[in-house]
């Protein structure tokens, strides 16, 4: 418990979950420079790259033992497959999803997942329409065969896709039964043990937070039409 | 321009992009009061139901004037009602889909949008087999179309789920064109102009946060075996 309040663990170190949140971006972004045959990098190009300065990007990765070389820089391919591991893609997920709408089924459609491991396995519903039917191979059963199937099946994550009023009691049978993450689509913030891994993807909230930008450089416009012209290079 | 660089304006006031970020969940939760008839509420109670400090909610509301009274609490409604004008949701938003894939569908199927004034008028792809359909009423035109729609139709946001590789060039585009903000799903960062409003919803890279949080709860447990006892109450 000591190792909590805003700092994780890693191999005897302590991680900011700031910088954690930044790993999947530098994994993209080495994942980028590999595609595109470039091997080695310097911190500044990087910082160009990903427009974050080059000392936050050694300070990130300082956590992690380093990398760099002083006059080389980071060789590319050994960083992203250091990374890799650190976020633990060098292994397979197994996935569910509770709630087989839109959502739901645009996620199990995504091939991508797949092709980094992460696999989902089977989607749960209450609807009799989609209960028995597949969706790209994967079989959507009847919710009251989740509790059976999750405590046979080791599941890493449950991806929750379903209305927020079912979304805490079932999240909290999930947990109860094995699953260790919640990936959370659901319009409701989940009131979980503090232990429970959750990540949110609130898609309305997204959405608000850009519909409020946007009024909010009308507003500057009509406060003071020079805002606009004065911003401009 | 001084007005940016983490602070942003709201009628004379400075407001941070932090407070702008937490306005959504407000939103969400004051709804939730509404529909369960409960009239007032204290800073104390709606903290512990939000689980941020009560002083914290003070001070953000206070951003927007305040609301609150001594001894009496928030008006509920009053509230709701303040932070709907404040996020700009008393009108109605005209939004396209760039991308007519899974995620692209998922997000024209998903209705609550339209309740909340969020409306998807066309939907763009390259895709033969995609333009000329209609999904839930919406057409799904070529791309090649989308510049003269775009000039001839206020769109506020173009919802970005295209890949990677086209995401930037078309972002630019449709900015020239005159869409207002971009709701990026697509797998890369937009490099646009600084006053170009961009939201990310970055799904593989949550996912990937959640599964490291998930390995590191496991790294801590081979590591020190107590750790998970001590923190169960």
């Amino acid at each position: 418990m000591l190792l909590r309040g805003g700092f994780e663990m890693y191999n005897e170190r302590k991680i900011s979950s700031a910088v954690i949140n930044r790993l999947p971006r530098y994994y993209r972004y080495l994942g980028d420079l590999l595609e595109n045959d470039i091997t080695r990098i310097s911190s500044k190009e990087l910082s160009t790259k990903m427009n974050i300065t080059a000392s936050q990007i050694r300070q990130d990765l300082n956590n992690f033992g380093g990398f760099g070389q002083q006059g080389y820089g980071y060789n590319v391919e050994y960083l992203h497959s250091e990374i890799k591991k650190i976020l633990g893609l060098d292994r397979v997920y197994n996935l569910i999803v509770v709630g087989g709408g839109n959502i739901g089924q645009a996620l199990v459609n995504y091939t991508n997942f797949e092709k980094r491991g992460f696999v989902i396995t089977a989607v749960f519903d209450v609807n009799p329409r989609l209960i028995g039917m597949t969706i790209r191979g994967v079989a959507v059963y009847d919710v009251d065969y989740m509790k059976e199937f999750v405590e046979n099946n080791k599941v890493d994550v449950a991806i929750l896709t379903l209305p927020r009023s079912q979304a805490n009691s079932i999240a909290n049978d999930l947990v109860e039964w094995g699953v260790k993450g919640l990936w959370n689509f659901s319009h409701v913030d989940l009131n979980m043990q503090e232990d429970v891994k959750v990540e949110n993807v609130h898609l309305t909230d997204s959405l608000m937070t850009l519909l409020y930008k946007i009024n909010e450089v009308e507003t500057e416009e009509s406060v003071n039409p020079q805002t606009k012209d004065d911003s401009e290079e």
